[in-house]
């Protein structure tokens, strides 16, 4: 269980499910996903895509050009934690109003 | 969409979803949720069952007693993101074997 609890820690956090959702439409730069997400730190996003990549969320990849160009992209079983965060993105969608209104 | 960004990072954020995750068997005590949610500091159990009851997911109850029994519980809003909790708990038991392989 511990295990299982140590990867949703990963995944279910601010930052990961942000850089998820940016990613779903498409493999991106660092520098675009800096702009993507504002807020987040560059130690954060290197720190995030490394996990990330670790764990076979996210696939990095390298073009031998000059200037050197690298791209970050979702791996299928990145897509597949995409569906869950989606779900997520859309509840909290149809009910931050709600959320708004218990706040005042 | 800035609004629901912010909310996102509130019920998206690992804390919450530990807390959502221990309430949906029933209605439990601070002294309970700390020891359901190890790793968990006072202060950041304090800070996220606030905001939690701020956002109406979760009601807090005092009971006249003594010594005075304060109960927290998930609201039928807070029923609804336990269902998005569970599905992304679901995702990682099936997965956490083909990610524990990708890191090694």
């Amino acid at each position: 269980m511990d295990f299982i609890r140590q990867v949703l820690d990963r995944v279910g956090d601010k930052w990961s499910m942000r850089i998820v959702a940016a990613l779903a439409s498409g493999p991106m730069r660092y520098t675009d996903l800096q702009r993507q997400i504002p807020g987040i730190s560059q130690r954060m996003l290197t720190h995030t895509l490394r996990q990330l990549t670790e764990d076979g969320l996210l696939s990095r990849t390298a073009y031998a050009e000059v200037p050197p160009r690298v791209e970050y992209a979702l791996t299928p079983l990145g897509g597949g934690l995409y569906e869950i965060v989606k779900h997520m993105i859309g509840w909290v969608a149809d009910h931050h109003d709600e959320i708004r209104a218990n706040r005042s």
